[in-house]
């Protein structure tokens, strides 16, 4: 290396990292690396889907084992039928103010065929732990657990918040903290999720998109026909899904349904210039994801995450490939997620999607429709909402507590991208609404990390970078 | 029962069934059930994909032992590659025509999960016999065998000619054929294949829709991403489908894709009266087949089987139910398969698809594309039309070969539904073409069978019915 390379090196290194906590954890990290990483496999290695209540258990278990390990005052808080919140408390003396940390334990649904290696057997390769939830969302509790090891040493009151069915859509979570509200106060809840900006940049998001998901099934005949002897005469369901999917979105992708984006809460000045000041990676980005288009054009990504989405996460009828034969498929089904921006009701929102299946002609039930039913209607279609939706929040960055939050990112981790409202959806809405206190999210991840699909992994440098992160907003 | 009854049930009798060969078939086969069933039991046990050459080449071999036990001289006609065609003949002395009966003894691929009892373990049940191929198309090649164990006695030359690849588009029977001209040639082929009217009548069809298969898969990002992170940004392959797949049909059902209906030959007067003749089942049909509504309505079945068909047999992208994740899919298909009428040119069609697919912005490729060419064109999509269609045939109802088969099937099983062309494909076009023969399709199974789906079937009765249909035909 040049010497004046390196001197630049140093000099950038310095403007980055100035927060004397994170030079300690860094410090410490290089000589713990794989004291953590045993850690971390050991944690990623109990499966975690929220519908497995035995293993969810050995999760919440193992994690509150963790924290007594390091003296942190932990427990399970519990619900009938409800995955345990792993709750951990440090009392500083002195204190005026409490920074709740908040990740989830629980992954999302997979299928073990698609993955390259076994996602609950987790696999360090190319500098990257692949294995469910190394990234979504345990690696954050790992950093914080090594952030403590690291001697982080709390200025405010810390509590810890681990949920158990986040990925499940949070059916419970709020009745949780309504149930518990001394418990869960706080004067800031940190969300510890998500992923940082592609640039690889640190970035701090002051709000999260809310979610709503339908399951849309329609009905051709009763069994399969055959293609041949049927065809032009049988309704095709596959079609009937088509023509109502198609009537959900235009061509530039705006979403048709009546009223959806009537109550929607504008942007702030600070907030559209965040957004103007946010790093244009978009060609970048497309390049990286063989893109030769992109739906909002000219848009930029960070843009279009200020508005609600519509998106078909899933559609099946009969088969294709090899396994395809010729006929009329009896159903077709397609699984959609809508992201809401702040001012959307969720529950509103699954009112106006069934409203517009209604007005393709559709008679909607919400379970298997019986052939009465099936019979005395032009056209069925099952919508179902099951898992629990829930609104978008979005923190003003002009508070105290968010300039803060600011100060304390970027002496550990150098220059912020600063979003209003990140993509993704936590169940922010339930915090402010039972706690009435502001959120701040704080990611660590890649934003390449295969997140709720297969193969999902953690670069170990996020890892790291992590545990830098969570010094210095420990010690705020 | 009313002795009035019983008399006009006598009569009646007596009306459907005046052909010797078939009463003696008839008597036969009800002294000789079970050896008729094990037989065909042992038949079906044999897996009969296309794709499974050595199971395949099992069948051809059993099929060919069975034959040479009833003296009938058969062999195996074989081609490189090829699955072999099993040929049989029975040399009548003094005869001046030959007829030849065609059948295939391979099946629709399958996914055994969607079975309720194994495939290729044939099951009796109900009084139906549940097992691949038990209607389409092994049942005739047994009621050809029963009907010879009955008596029959030939007064025409007569071939057998069993294909071993029918559902996979008959790739190689056309240069079979051709190659084999005078082996396989003959007055007239009598198909024996489909089903018969959902009436339990006798069906006698003078044509058969030709086909043409198409999957199209479309792309958006090379992985999966997060829909939260990434939706409305990233382009949504299902959503792109979807679009794709509406801009091929309106609302009633009409191909949009230009040119396709341009070419097809119009029906002759006896073939508009044979469609107006046909019995009206379509209300019943709805009721047995859970439906509300038909997509060609107020159309008959029938008619509309006259016309050419596009039809989704099947759709996927990402994941439906427990499964689905919140994901952008990364890629999105359909398997389609359009039914042809009479003047339609399978390839022509294909082309006129392709050209469609162009229109809506698409860049065709055949083979998965690259990160250069999916980077460089907005829309990509894959065409491939591997299985190879066939075009559709008519062969006319004033034929004096076409009216004695109409007395043949009436004089075994009574008055008998006529249409011109069914709606099921047989590649009916390549015997045309190779050997100049017309072809006559003469059915058996109930058209209750789900063909071409899980849990096929045939009607023990269909199969007592089509032997005496057989010995009818054989000494026709």
């Amino acid at each position: 290396m040049g010497r004046i390379l390196a001197f630049f090196l140093a000099i950038s290194f310095t403007q980055a990292q100035t927060n004397p906590a994170s030079i300690a954890a860094r410090s410490w990290r290089e000589g713990h690396e794989q004291a953590i990483l045993d850690e971390f496999f050991q944690l990623l290695a109990v499966p975690n889907i929220a519908s497995d209540q035995v293993n969810i258990r050995r999760n919440a278990d193992m994690i509150v084992a963790m924290f007594k390990k390091r003296g942190v005052a932990t427990r399970l808080v519990e619900a009938p039928d409800v995955n345990p919140v792993v709750f951990g408390e440090i009392r500083t003396p002195g204190a005026t103010r409490t920074l709740v940390f908040y990740a989830h334990y629980d992954g999302q649904p997979l299928d073990p065929k698609e993955w390259a290696t076994p996602p609950f057997t987790p696999v360090l390769k190319d500098q990257r732990i692949y294995a469910r939830s190394a990234s979504d969302d345990k690696a954050p509790i790992i950093a914080i657990l090594a952030a403590i090891d690291s001697g982080a040493k709390p200025k405010s009151n810390i509590k810890f918040v681990f949920e158990g069915e986040e990925e499940a859509g949070s059916p419970n979570f709020g009745h949780i903290l309504e149930a518990n509200k001394d418990l869960f106060s706080g004067d800031v809840w940190l969300i510890c999720d998500g992923p940082v900006h592609q640039t690889r940049k640190p970035l701090i998001a002051f709000g999260a998109r809310g979610i709503a998901t339908v399951d849309v099934t329609v009905y051709g005949p009763k069994r399969e026909l055959h293609s041949g002897h049927y065809g032009n005469w049988a309704p095709n369901p596959a079609m009937m899904l088509v023509k109502l999917l198609n009537s959900l979105k235009n061509d530039s992708g705006r979403v048709l349904i009546d009223h959806y984006y009537d109550n929607i809460e504008p942007l702030s000045a600070t907030e559209k210039r965040a957004i103007a000041a946010a790093p244009d990676f978009d060609e970048e980005l497309k390049k990286e994801l063989w893109l030769g288009s992109t739906e909002g054009a000219p848009k930029k990504l960070i843009e279009l995450l200020q508005k609600p989405s519509l998106n078909i996460r899933g559609m099946a009828s009969a088969r294709v490939g090899a396994q395809a034969s010729n006929v009329i498929p009896s159903t077709a089904t397609a699984s959609i997620d809508m992201r809401l921006v702040k001012g959307m009701d969720h529950k509103q929102v699954i009112a106006l999607f069934k409203e517009h299946v209604r007005k393709q002609g559709y008679f909607i039930v919400e379970s298997d429709p019986s052939a009465d039913v099936l019979m005395s209607h032009e056209r069925v279609a099952k919508v179902v909402s099951k898992e629990g939706g829930y609104n978008a929040v979005r923190t003003s960055m002009d508070l105290p507590i968010s300039k803060e939050v600011i100060g304390a990112v970027e002496s550990a981790r150098g220059p912020a991208v600063k979003v209003p409202t990140m993509g993704g959806s936590v169940p922010l809405d339930m915090i402010e609404h039972a706690l009435g206190t502001q959120t701040i999210t704080v990611p660590i991840a890649n934003h390449d990390n295969n997140q709720h699909s297969y193969n999902e992994n953690i670069r170990v440098q996020n890892l790291w970078d992590g545990i830098e992160l969570m010094a210095a907003l420990l010690t705020m």
